[in-house]
């Protein structure tokens, strides 16, 4: 369990950071969509370490070969199966941990579940395990394409260092413009700089990416337990780091009242609009049309470029080195796993709500 | 779609606020479980409406009734069903909203979803729903007993009213003592005092619960997708009127450098233990035997009692007033709602991880 | 795990012989079904005991109420359930058996499962059970006749006596003219004789019921492991007393060369067809448009008026009185059973084959 | 959705048969089995074409490739990736089929469900997909070791000849002393006659494989819809020209009377047993503790070396001439095959079955 996600538009994940491959299994594509294989490598380009001064400076190509599923160029309706071979392993990097346990890292957990464990940089663990969700992602946005959805997703606030514009108020094409992966110019500038100087004191540091989907029309979401924003959250909670997720008013409306709160309905041109937006496009679980918007919380990279007090397989005191090379910040690689995510949500949605009328 | 929450111990709802019945059925129980019946009756009423001046003067009797599953006192591995009737349901008092779209409801959701919808007081997506959420968690709560895990939700915040102490400074067993289910008294009555002050402006308002789980054993919890904290943060999320969730150090957390964040692993009398717990007791998705705690937000009740625009479903604007009996703030009675959905989801993983292992 | 049938048309059953009441829960029903009750009641009707001498004499009543997910007579897209209480439930009856296991009945096999049993007339694994299959399978009907499909089931054989014309052959209008529900007058005739004479001996006996579903339109089914025909052999397999599947040509059809088994396509007015149906109108797992037709064998019920040696729960040896009220045969009524599985099995393919093609 | 087979111990697949790859992902496979490479090796190659003058002359190397969830030799409870290239892979051969309906080929079928499709030689619907699941059926063998269970399959059937013995008269050792799998020395060598005549007639021949299950504890199945024998004739009736599933007493069984048919209990040593098995180990879906067994009727192969009329995708009349290398009779390839898919089951099934009981 717990490699499997969505429901008619499904994916399924292998893979640890140091084994010989990563992949994924698309299943319930449906059939007859393009598949654009360029489009594919620019979402894992957009994922990949060794981008710039405030990522890991390691190197993966991270080149992908599609194995099935697609023939002259077009989805067939059988699984798409997407391999990313492993490069640049250092495996003996890691030899050092391997019967430690690192704070705040899986180590331990892992242990402690299943008894054995690959620890070679974090294994299953690793972040490394997101490649297969941008892959898979990048397949769900083809799809979403094509039902003129988009997914937008932004760095808003580095540490404390908060962008105070809404994505209302930003162009959000400009989000690849720099490396940070903020669209305000100016915040972008100085959320570099804030994780430059973390990295310089070998530190990390939490951020928080505002995610937005646009042109899914009324109707998806599933009423009770599986609520479009409910598997939402859950697709964002289950990427590593993430501490926290909040749509629409979020963690701010509990402090409105209801008269201020609701969003009030008016129709032009014939669509249903309505004047605020606090539900975050989502009501009943169930999408109205209007923006979905909302925000992830991540927490300071766990791995330090510090000594840090531990304990090993035995309950031993130990010392724990960081070593290798990670981000300093996870938010700005974060972006596109975000946006995948989504774009996974909405596909296996919009396919269930093929089913719901006579 | 959406109505079955839960892998091995899961349950199947139904039910609409005005219909007949609603009603769950919890299949996976292992066999052998003792069945409190009068355990099951006190959760019921916990959630039960019309139990104080600030929850919603609507009574229902929610008494229920014990299908299958269950022989001698004593659950027999097969689907046990429990059966809630309908009472007290003034049909009559919803006939003014059968075509109108209540601003911040799932009516207009429902409306573009399925075509119909049962508009006597919200249906499918009425805060009724939960009983049977409810009955179900107090099944699971059994097993978790049998375990020695307990589950402790109680109210964090009421607007912006803020409970400023963590929940290791208070009493837990407190929490029932008073009717907004604050453990901290004097909060309590302040709390208590502001959700009067706006039922009587005819207002609603939003909150926050804290939920905490103890005697969770390191090693619940399934990587990749389906984290621990991903799905107890999907069944907060399928709660009605819930905007957000975070665990752990939160959304506060991404402001932490990683090495004020970390928690410090050390080993007490054979225990594995954290110096701090900003993991909130969950490490890569798997459990590590710490506290699990979480705070869920929640947004103020959309049903007020003054007159608001809207449109209807021929697209006409129209004006919409709040009648009926109604909650001015959702959280008191939401406590044992959160509760059990927590429970559901350590009841589940605990079967799954039994599986773990040769 | 055990209890849910289907995937998007899904159903969840509960309920013991002897407990308060059997139901199920029907989730996946479109939104915009008139939902007939009427026609519900029928079919219950068509399953119950007490029909004719030829099955057992127990008396049901078998009346059905619907407690959601229908309003104003039309589906609404949420959870449809049906009750169905247990009348007439002489518990008495069991207790002689309460830890004896009877021969090939399920007693023990339960009992080394779960440790304890609801012992009383079968429990869970009661041919009761049916009930649910058959109300939720009125609904699947109600579907499935909007896109023009019907299931017809009829008794093929009883014991070694066996209907020589093939389902072709025969007015499968005429099954529910006699009490055995065998389409040709004559062969009906033999078949009661022969079970109302095993009836007399104490004993029972075998049958079979072949299936036929028409008016499935091409491209129904999944490849490699939920091919339409592999899905549908596992609803017939599922049902109490059934010991083997077989389509098309079957176990008959390994006699054959290549040569003669294949099922030559041709055009006729714009629509695909085949020569023969060997295939059983399913080809690489999925619908060709054709008849799908299957046969399903039923063992003799194992509760004879005789006396049996066996064991008790101690594992010392017993006898095993037959008493109660039981069916000579089965296939009579269990011809309703099989026909709601295929109309189950038919409507969440129906459902899943909207989501093929982009 | 298609391509998945299991619950815990949970498989899915992927692959055409001319196209890069196929391969499996096997979820839930328990941590800290030992991963036995080179049987996995044996298990691929008694699969594989080209091993004897009665099977395809195609020769395909199947040398597999574990992409994760293996370290240092052991399973670490996450995924097992196993990848297998295509090789051999002629596909000019195809070329004059692309637009052609085989004859009782899923051509046709997919066609009509997905609008597109690799028509080289088969594409998903080959044959070859089953190399995934031996793949993943050795794995499964591999627990099922550990818990002292074992499946043996061999052919009983070719065409009209069939093998006069029961399993139980037979010493299944021998099953792979020839290379029509049939452990009666004297019926294989007729039987390999029969195929070897019939593929000189440049025809096809159907067949009967028998599969035997043996020291599966008493316990495993699950009451109502996921029967053992209803999992199990799913699995069986998943794979390619199937045409029907039997399991102890069978199609024979109901010529029975329930007095003959019955199987009495006995204890001896304190283990219970049963003084036939007619009910062929399960019995209300749950196993006995005895043997399980059961026949699989395989349809002749489509592929003959003789023109036969079909239509295109146009409608028109087109003779179809079958090329390439095809196996005669499908059964002495399919053994490997049959025992992989019970391997599945039982290996799931356990799983389930551990978390029966408090």
């Amino acid at each position: 369990m717990g490699n499997t996600f969505g429901n008619l538009f499904r994916i399924h994940t292998y893979g640890e950071s140091h084994g010989p491959a990563l992949g994924v299994i698309i299943d319930g594509c449906p059939a007859g969509l393009t598949i654009d294989t360029d489009f594919i490598q620019v979402e894992l380009d957009r994922r990949k370490p060794g981008q710039s001064k405030i990522t890991t400076q390691r190197k993966e190509a991270d080149e992908f070969e599609i194995l099935s599923g697609v023939f002259e160029g077009v989805s067939t309706g059988t699984p798409i199966s997407i391999l990313i071979r492993n490069q640049d392993q250092k495996s003996k990097d890691y030899s050092h941990i391997a019967d430690k346990f690192r704070p705040s890292h899986a180590d331990y957990t892992f242990h402690a579940k299943y008894g054995v464990r690959d620890y070679r940089g974090g294994g299953r663990s690793s972040a490394r395990e997101t490649v297969a969700r941008v892959a898979a992602g990048a397949i769900a946005k083809l799809l979403l394409k094509e039902h003129g959805i988009t997914t937008s997703s932004f760095v808003s606030q580095v540490g404390s260092l908060q962008l105070t514009k809404t994505y209302t108020e930003l162009d959000l094409t400009k989000t690849e413009d720099n490396i940070v992966r903020c669209p305000d110019a100016e915040t972008a500038e100085a959320m570099i700089e804030l994780i430059d100087q973390t990295r310089k004191n070998r530190d990390t540091i939490g951020g928080i990416i505002t995610g937005v989907i646009q042109g899914v029309p009324a109707g998806l979401g599933e009423p009770v337990f599986d609520k479009l924003h409910a598997e939402i959250g859950k697709a964002m909670l289950s990427i590593n780091a993430v501490k926290g997720f909040e749509f629409g008013s979020g963690f701010e409306g509990v402090k409105l009242n209801g008269s201020e709160h609701n969003d009030v309905f008016y129709e032009e041109d014939g669509v249903v609009k309505t004047r605020t937006n606090h539900s975050g496009g989502v009501q009943g679980g169930i999408s109205n049309g209007q923006d979905i918007y909302f925000n992830v919380a991540f927490k300071p990279v766990a791995t330090i470029m510090k000594d840090q007090e531990s304990i090993n397989t035995e309950g031993d005191s130990v010392t724990v080195s960081g070593k290798g090379r990670h981000d300093p910040c996870v938010v700005p690689r974060a972006v596109p796993i975000v946006d995948a995510m989504a774009a996974l949500v909405i596909a296996d949605y919009l396919l269930i709500s093929k089913t719901n009328r006579l």
